[in-house]
């Protein structure tokens, strides 16, 4: 990559005629995974900005702590309404990262592809990547691409791994949720893992449901920014609201109490969980996070999250207890307590 | 994970009786996934010690150089003489940092499983990667597991990414080399790519060629603790010995002159690679590095090589020139000269 930049291309830069499909060869090691790296990866990431080719990225921080987490992403279709695998690859391990409390800052890309790909595909997600990252104000700077035969692959697996900086004196972690901790709700659930099975059952609806994918990570920013003592934070991810809440209450060895009539689940999403015979509470979403914060902060911080675009469904759906016979109790509108446990089997799978 | 540490367990786990094998619900978040993560991998790396389950690990450093790196494994099959695909995922990525001139801390693990993978093979794969971290000294901090259906993967595929620091004023990078720099390499070439090719072709041998799987961090360490300037190191995988050397010559503008007669390859390997009619300069190594260092330096590189086991076999195997007509040029016993380029296509898939 030359220093001069030219506008993002928005046509695959790989000669399509020549390589319609991914070869095993593009993960060989020789010229044509080479000619991958440089028209695909590079050209949408520019990795190291000085085109150097190197085993791994290289960069300085100040003393202090740092964030690393790790997702593979195997969501089937690779293409959804609202994103692609590589938004979800992205995003995810944006706000894994921001749940630690970090500013995400890099990111790496270990690619599987699968013989017979089209190169269009390819550079679909990869593309998606990019906007993702830059959206999400993260630099992917390393990565990695393999092919495996025909066969032994669905399309495209990613895994993003990132790294963060974490502020001086920050402590985020599910061990600090308390009793009397309000229970904060970035959004409404479901969307994520409906649109996905939506495409997957070819359910019709009159406007299709989006997935909420979306970067946290400013959301995060915003609320830990108003000196909000924020205890815990968790995104929702597989096993949806419930396995998160059920996560949480493990660790902390507390009881936490939930109102069900105030998490917002939307219309379509309701409609689509009867349809198939799910609870919503156990979809997953991909740009939604639940927050425990003292109950005098409550106010503050929700406040600070519904300025954010991605908080701006923000509610608080409970509150922490000391620990009683169960773990995460759900209260209907008619004024009944269910006990909500992790769900054993696959409700969803690969759903990201 | 409490605090009373118990000796590493070589059974499995998880109760084999009830789950033989990996099930989709395995990666979809519920009870079966937590199990699988507790008790097998939790149960190997103990990852943060102190048995909390979050988004990241979070780490301290002191101000300066981090090195980042990521790669994904697909090796087939994925137990073979010398080691593992886990094996090779902690020391691919363990050497992608020590070439950065970092020493290695922290490793990321991303499993992506294939539904009905025996337990057993799963277990002897972590416990593999469990190992081979002990040996190189890092840690698995943080990791992510998921779950394809049957015929959509191939057993396991593993993402490792890696954090290490590197000391303060080094610089080692293709863009370093110069003519007049001496060629080390670290020992013997194509083991590995041999020794999966022997398993995959059943080919049979007097005694089985192993893989040189190794990790070369202390090697790195003792290397750089000479003082020798070193300019850049890569180590030897995919495209084997040819296309390290091209890849370094067309990053640095240079020429790079090699004897083929200083390159040990082991007998079992030449025998094997006319039987398959492949070329040794291109089959893969895990455990083997190249060294560019001006040449005053190249005595004592090789005396602080040959005092590591991983390095008991270096030897000076070229030399840098300007950049001429071509890029790598091998002189054979005879003295001819021919040119060493890139492989164009597939010569050894998913090697690793």
């Amino acid at each position: 990559m030359g220093k001069e930049k030219t506008e993002f291309n928005m046509t695959c830069p790989l000669p399509i005629d020549r390589y319609p499909n991914v070869l095993l060869a593009h993960g060989a090691g020789g010229v044509l995974m080479n000619d991958l790296i440089e028209k695909i990866f590079l050209a949408a990431f520019d990795a190291q900005g000085d085109g150097e080719r190197h085993d791994g990225a290289v960069f300085s921080v100040d003393r202090g702590k740092l964030a690393f987490s790790t997702d593979s992403y195997v969501v089937s279709p690779i293409e959804f309404p609202g994103g692609t695998i590589g938004t979800l690859a992205v995003n995810g391990t944006v706000n894994d990262l921001a749940m630690c409390g970090a500013k995400p800052l890099f990111l790496s890309a270990g690619m599987i592809l699968e013989e017979g790909l089209p190169m269009e595909t390819l550079w679909r997600v990869v593309r998606s990547m990019k906007e993702a990252a830059d959206a999400a104000g993260v630099r992917v700077v390393t990565g990695d691409t393999k092919v495996v035969d025909r066969g032994k692959g669905d399309g495209i697996y990613i895994n993003t791994s990132g790294v963060g900086v974490v502020a001086a004196g920050r402590e985020i972690a599910p061990r600090r949720v308390r009793p009397g901790d309000a229970v904060l709700l970035s959004g409404d659930i479901g969307r994520h893992g409906m649109a996905i099975m939506a495409v997957r059952e070819g359910l019709e609806f009159e406007s299709p449901i989006e997935s909420d994918c979306a970067p946290l990570a400013s959301l995060v920013g915003s609320l830990l920014g108003t000196g909000a003592d924020v205890h815990c934070m968790r995104d929702l991810t597989r096993g949806g609201l419930a396995s998160a809440l059920v996560e949480i209450a493990d660790t902390s060895d507390t009881t936490i109490r939930i109102d069900e009539s105030a998490v917002p689940v939307p219309g379509e999403v309701r409609g689509a969980c009867e349809m198939l015979g799910l609870d919503p509470f156990y979809v997953a979403n991909e740009g939604r996070m639940i927050v425990f914060v003292p109950a005098k902060d409550a106010g503050i911080a929700l406040r600070a999250m519904h300025a954010c675009r991605s908080g701006a469904g923000s509610v608080r759906i409970g509150t922490v207890c000391e620990k009683e016979s169960r773990r995460v109790l759900v209260k209907n509108a008619l004024g009944t307590e269910r006990v909500v446990d992790m769900i054993s089997g696959e409700q969803l799978p690969r759903i990201c």
